[in-house]
C-alpha cells in the first residue's frame, strides 16, 4: 500500500476524532493482511491499537471477530495468523476475539487426519503453545481434538477458550453435517453434550465423564452460550424438517447466556444468504439473546466460504455484519448493539425476505457468484503454489466467461488465452477470440490444431482398420472427428502447462452441458480447475452482462459472443452447411437449466415435471410430445454422463445444489434408473412372469 | 449349458438318492441364473424343487439364503430376481428365505436417491407387490424406506419380512457406516430401536412411536434376532474401539433368539475375511445363538462385493460358507448345524487366525485378489453397457497384468491391446507386447505415435515460442516430452472408444505409481476404467506369476516382463542411454510400498517411520540420510500428487486402505501440510515472531 506515515497518521487521528471504530480497524486489516508492513509502520501501528484501545475502555463487552482465511492442514500459518490477531485484540484490549471452526486445521481436512494423524497431534501442540501467550484478552479457537476414549471415531471438532496464559475451557460439536460438501460425521465423534466443558477434559473427554457445570462461558463478567457451526441449524421452530434430535443451542439456552456465539466454516451457495440471515435472526428473537456469528473466508476445492460474519441483537435485528470474501478484523459489542452493517454482494439483500420460488431472474445473485468463483480460483491456485493458467479461446461463452474469471482472479498477466482454430473453425470465431483477449490485456496466441488432426486422423483411420478387421461393431456416426480436435487442444493446453512454471489448464465446461455429457473427456472437460462447472448455460448468459456492466473495464466481452448460439464448432450440421448449434443437438437451454433446477431443488420426478407447466412453457408453446421428448433425452443422456462427472477437476460450487464430485455422491453404475417409475398393476403383472 | 434333458434328470436323482441337498442346490443355481432355461428344462425344475422339498420336510428351522447380485438402482432388475428366488424357496419349502441388505435398491445408492426420490417410491412399490406373491415360505428383504417423520434423514434402511400375502414385520438399521467406501449417514436416519417393529410402521416410523414388543420374529416357530450389516459389527468385546454406543446384536439377544441373522453389503479388502470370520464366530458364541449372515455379490463402481455368506454354530464352529464372488441358493439350517462349507478363495482359510502383521508375502491374498477385480470390471462393464476395451500395450508390467485382467474378466475376444511405440521403445518392448496378445488371445494392432509426436512437438514449440515471449517462467527440464507420448497413446485409444460400441479405454496406473504422480494426466491415468490402481508394484510382480502359476493357461505373461526393470519408456536416461528406468526416478518399489502400508495401514507419520526399522532395511542396508532423502521425496511427491487422484476413473478397491475416490476423501488443497511436525519449543519461537 502506498501510503505516506504522515497520511496514515493523519488518518488514523481523524478517525480517532470521529470515533469510528470501524474505520480504525480497517487499517488494522491492512495491517493483519499484509498491505501495510508493520516494520516500517511500527509506531503508527501501535498508534493504531492504542487509538482503539482508548475509544473502547469506557465499556466492557467488546468483543473482535476474526474472520480469517486459514489454509486446510497448513497448521504452522494458520496459528501464526491466529496469534497476531490474538496480539492485536489484545493491545486493543477487547474482552474476547472469536475465530471460525476448525481455524488451526482449516477446514475441511477429511479424512486426511484418519491417514496421517500426526497433523492432529501437531494442531494440539500448537494450540497449548499459543494459549501460553494470551493474556487477558481470551481467545476462541477452533481446532481437531483427539480422542483417548476408545469407542467411536477418533476426533472432536472443537473450540478451546484461551485467556490468561493457559486453556480456560473447551467446546465440542454435537451435530455433524453429513451432506452436500460437508462430511463430518467420517472422522469427528458427536459431542453427548452442548457447551463448556473444563479444560481437564481435553484430549480426555468421554461421553462418561461429563462434568455438570455451567454450558456458558463466563468471560470478564458475561456468560457467553458458545456452539460450533452446524449446532446452531437445528431450531424445530425455523426448520419443518430439523436434521437432529438435539438441539445444541437450547441446551445452551437453559444457562440463560448473555450472549449466544457461533464459530462456522459455512460455504457460499446461491440462496444460503437468506437462508442463514433468517435462522440466526430468529434463534436472537426466540431467546431474546444476541447471536454472534464467525464465519471462514477462503476457499479450499470446491467449496469457497463466504465470510459475512454478523451479529444480531436479542430482537432479532441485524446490528453487524463483516464483508464477503474478504479477511477481517471486526469489533463489535453485543450488549451496546454496536457493530457496522457492511453491505452483501449487490442483489441479496433485496432477497432476503423473498419466497423461495425458482426463476429465470440471476441477477440478484450474480455478484455473489462473481465473488465465490472468483475466490475459489484464486484459494485454489494460491494455496496450491499455482499462479499462471492457459485455457482455450474458442470464442463462444463457456471459454470467454472462463477467460474473464481467470483474469480477474490472477491478474490478466498470468493468463494465456489460446486460439485453437481448426478447419471448421469460423473466422469469426478466431477473431472474436482474439477481441476479447485484447480487451482483458490477457496473453494472446493462435495455433492451429489442423495438422494435428491430419496426423491423428491418419494414424487413427489405419488404427480403425486394424480393429475394423476383428471387430464389427463400428459405429456408423460417430463423435471421434469432434473429439479430436477437442483433444487436440487440450494436449497443447496441457503441454503448455509442463512446460512453463506453476501454470494450471482451464476446463470451461458449464452445468448445463455437463449434466448432458456434452463435454470431452480429455477434451473441454479436462483441466487442473473447472471454474464454470456449476453455473447453467442461461445463468452465463446472464452473468456475461453483468460482467460487461459491472467489472471496472466495461464491455470487455464482445456482444457478438454473447449473442451467438453456442455450439461446439466441432461439427458442420449437415442441414445448415453450417457448425452445429448445441440447442439443436440437446434441447433449448431455457429448458434444460429448468429440469436440472426442478430435480436438484425441488427433487421433482419424471411425471412432477411432465404434469407441471413449466416457466419455459409460459414464453413458448410446445406440444407434449416435444415436452416428453426432451424429458427422454434429458435424462437418458444425464445417465450415461454420469462417468463423465467423475472425471472432473476441482471446481467452484456455485448453486443452491451441484453435480460436483465434493458435493454429490452417486455411484456411475446407476444407468439403468427407471426414472419415470411403474404402476402397481404392471409391476404385479412383471413379478408374475 | 450342455445338457440332455436325461442327463439332467440322472444327475437329480443320484443328487437326491446321496441325499445331497447343497448338489441339487447347485443344479438349482444353474436355473436361477439362467444357465438352465426354465422353459426348457420345465419338468426338470419341477422335479428338482420337488426332491428338495422330499429331503426338507422332515425338519423344519430350514433356511434359504439368496447370496445375490443386484444392479444399483434398477429395482425391476432386482425385484424379478428377488421374486424368483422366493419362488423357488417356496416350492422347496424352507422355512424362510433371507437376502442381502437393500437388496431391492442396490448398495450403495448415495445421494441418488435424495436427488431423485421417485426410485425410493418405487422400491416401496415393488416391494408390497412382491409381499402379495408370497406365501408360506416367508422372505427378508432389504429396502430403502421413506420416512415421514419430520425430523431427521428422509430414509431408514430397512429389511422387510414377508409372508402370507404380506408385510409381517420391519427391522431397520441402527450403526450407519460413514468411513472408506460407506456413506450410510449422508442418506439414512438410524433407527433407535434394534429388531422387529410391527408392519404398520411401514413408511411412518418415528422414533416418538416406538412399540414395545419382542424385537425378535417368530418365523414357524423358531425366532430370529434380525439385524443389518454394520449393526453386528459393534460388539465392545471383540472390538477394542467400537465405533458407535449402540449394540443392536446384544439388544435382540436380550429377547433369546433362537437364531441371528444378519443381512449385509460388505466389499472384499485384504485382511477382511479373517476380521468378519472371526468377529462373527465371536458374536455367537458369545450369545451362544448360532449367527447366520447374508452378503452381496458382485461389484459397484470401486466396491466388489464377495458373498461368502455364512453360518455359525453356538459353539462359533463355521457350519455353512457360500462361494466367493457368485450368486447362490443356499440351503441351511441352524437348528441342525446344517449346511456345507465352500472354499474361501485359496490361501485365505490359512490367514484367518494369523496375527495382522506387515509381510511382503503377498501370496495368501492373490486368489482374492484376482476374484475382486475381475468382478469389479466384469460388473462394472455389465452393469453399465459396456463389452469391449481397448488398451495399450507397452511390454511392461502395468499394462501386462491389466491386459490379462481384462481379458480373463470380458473374454479374450472383447479386448484390444494396442502397442503404440515412440522412438524410445525397444523392439523387445514390442514384442513383448506382441507376444502378451499372441498368449492371451486377445486382439492385437501396433501404431506409431511417432508422427503424432512429431506433428504435436511441431505445433508446440510454435505455441511454447509465443508464450516465452510473455512469461518468462519457462522450465530449463520438463516432463513435456514424456507427457506428450502418454498423451497420444491415450488420444488413440480414446478414438477407438469413440468409433467402436461400447468400448471402454483402460487406465494401467498402478497404486505405488500414482502415490508417486508418476503417471500422466490424460496419459496413462486416462481411461474409462482402472482395474490396478489399488495394487502396489510388489504385489503386481507377485500377482504376474501367480497368474502364470494359477490361471488354466500357464505362463501367458512372458517371464522377460516380470523380469525386466519398470519403466514408462517416456524418456532415455542420459547416464545410461537406456530408457529410464523407475526406481532411479523414484525409490526402490520395496521401500515405496512399505512406507505406504506403513501410512494406510499402521497411521505411522514420518518421524515413527524414520525411527523403526524397515523390512526393507532388514534385507538392505541403507544410511538414515538414503532413508530421509527417500521419505522427504515421497511426501513431496504425494503432496503434488493428490490433485491426480481426483481425476482417476472407477476402479476396485483391493487392499485394506486405498486412495480411490469412492474410498478415501481428501482435500486437494492440503499440499502445504508439514508431515514432519515440530518440537514445542520450535512451535514457541515460531509464535513469538
Amino acid at each position: 500500500m502506498e501510503l505516506s506515515k504522515q497520511e496514515l497518521i493523519d488518518k488514523i487521528k481523524l478517525l480517532t476524532e470521529q470515533t469510528s471504530i470501524s474505520g480504525l480497524c480497517e487499517i488494522l486489516d491492512f495491517f493483519l493482511q499484509g498491505n501495510l508492513d508493520e516494520k516500517i509502520y511500527f509506531e503508527e501501528k501501535k498508534m493504531l491499537l492504542n487509538a482503539l484501545n482508548n475509544l473502547l475502555k469506557n465499556n466492557n463487552g467488546y468483543i473482535a471477530l476474526a474472520q480469517i482465511n486459514p489454509i486446510v492442514g497448513d497448521i504452522e500459518y494458520n496459528s501464526k495468523k491466529v496469534m497476531k490477531y490474538i496480539n492485536s485484540a489484545t493491545s486493543i484490549g477487547v474482552d474476547m476475539i472469536v475465530f471460525p471452526e476448525l481455524t488451526l486445521m482449516g477446514y475441511p481436512i477429511q479424512d486426511t487426519i484418519d491417514r496421517h494423524p500426526v497433523i492432529v497431534e501437531e494442531n494440539l501442540k500448537w494450540l497449548k503453545e499459543i494459549a501460553k501467550l494470551t493474556k487477558n484478552t481470551y481467545a476462541v479457537v477452533g481446532f481437531i481434538e483427539p480422542r483417548t476414549d476408545g469407542r467411536g471415531k477418533r476426533y472432536y471438532n472443537s473450540l478451546a477458550v484461551l485467556g490468561e496464559g493457559e486453556i480456560k475451557g473447551i467446546i465440542r460439536k454435537s451435530l455433524l453435517p453429513t451432506y452436500s460438501e460437508f462430511n463430518d460425521y467420517r472422522y469427528i465423534e458427536p459431542s453427548p453434550v452442548a457447551g463448556n466443558q473444563s479444560p481437564e477434559t481435553l484430549g480426555k473427554f468421554s461421553p462418561d465423564n461429563v462434568v455438570n457445570m455451567p454450558k456458558t462461558n463466563n468471560i470478564h463478567g458475561i456468560s457467553y452460550g458458545i456452539s460450533v457451526c452446524e449446532d446452531c441449524w437445528n431450531n424445530d421452530e425455523f426448520f419443518s424438517n430439523p436434521l437432529y434430535k438435539e438441539d445444541p443451542v437450547s441446551e445452551l439456552c437453559k444457562d440463560n447466556p448473555d450472549v449466544l456465539i457461533n464459530c462456522s466454516a459455512s460455504p457460499s451457495r446461491a440462496k444460503k444468504e437468506q437462508l442463514k440471515h433468517n435462522m440466526l435472526s430468529f434463534i436472537s428473537k426466540k431467546y431474546e439473546t444476541p447471536v454472534v456469528y464467525v464465519n471462514q473466508v477462503g476457499a479450499i476445492d470446491d467449496s469457497s466460504f463466504d465470510g459475512v460474519s454478523r451479529a444480531f441483537d436479542k430482537d432479532g435485528k441485524l446490528f453487524a455484519r463483516a464483508k464477503s470474501f474478504e479477511e477481517q478484523f471486526m469489533i463489535i459489542n453485543p450488549k451496546l448493539s454496536f457493530g457496522t452493517v457492511y453491505p452483501l454482494p449487490k442483489g441479496l439483500e433485496e432477497t432476503l425476505t423473498e419466497q423461495k420460488v425458482f426463476t429465470l431472474d440471476y441477477e440478484p445473485d450474480l455478484e455473489r457468484t462473481y465473488k465465490t468463483i472468483i475466490q475459489g480460483i484464486r484459494d485454489y491456485f494460491r494455496k496450491n503454489g499455482f499462479e499462471r493458467a492457459v485455457l482455450g479461446l474458442s470464442g463462444g461463452l463457456d471459454s470467454t466467461v472462463s477467460a474473464v474469471l481467470m483474469a480477474d482472479a490472477l491478474g490478466p498477466e498470468n493468463v494465456f488465452g489460446v486460439s485453437m482454430p481448426s478447419k471448421i473453425t469460423s473466422s469469426e470465431s478466431r477473431n472474436d477470440a482474439r477481441d476479447l483477449a485484447n480487451n482483458l490485456g490477457i496473453n494472446f496466441a493462435e495455433t492451429s490444431i489442423k495438422n494435428m488432426v491430419v496426423t491423428t486422423n491418419d494414424a487413427l483411420n489405419d488404427l480403425f482398420s486394424q480393429v475394423e478387421d476383428k471387430w464389427s461393431c463400428r459405429y456408423k456416426e460417430t463423435f471421434t472427428q469432434d473429439n479430436i480436435q477437442a483433444r487436440s487442444r487440450a494436449m497443447f493446453l496441457w503441454g503448455v502447462s509442463n512446460e512453463f512454471a506453476k501454470c494450471v489448464p482451464i476446463a470451461t465446461s458449464d452445468k448445463s452441458e455437463l449434466y448432458m455429457g456434452y463435454a470431452t473427456i480429455n477434451g473441454d472437460m479436462s483441466g487442473g480447475f473447472a471454474p464454470i462447472a456449476d453455473v447453467p448455460k442461461t445463468k452465463l448468459f446472464a452473468f456475461a452482462r453483468w460482467l460487461n456492466k459491472n467489472r471496472a473495464q466495461k464491455n470487455a466481452i464482445p456482444e457478438v459472443i454473447i449473442k451467438k448460439k453456442p455450439g461446439a464448432e466441432l461439427a458442420i450440421n449437415p442441414k445448415t452447411g453450417k457448425p452445429l448449434i448445441a440447442e439443436d443437438a440437446l434441447m433449448p437451454y431455457e429448458f434444460l437449466d429448468e429440469v436440472i433446477w426442478r430435480i436438484e431443488n425441488k427433487h421433482e420426478s419424471y411425471s412432477d415435471m411432465l404434469n407441471s407447466e413449466f416457466l419455459y412453457e409460459k414464453k413458448t408453446n410446445i406440444s407434449k410430445e416435444q415436452k416428453t421428448q426432451w424429458l427422454d433425452k434429458f435424462y437418458h443422456r444425464m445417465s450415461r454422463a454420469l462417468f463423465k462427472w467423475t472425471l472432473l477437476p476441482p471446481s467452484v460450487i456455485v448453486e443452491p445444489r451441484s453435480i460436483l464430485k465434493a458435493d454429490y455422491k452417486q455411484p456411475v453404475t446407476s444407468s439403468h434408473i427407471n426414472y419415470r417409475g411403474e404402476k402397481e398393476e404392471v409391476i404385479a403383472e412383471k413379478l408374475k412372469d
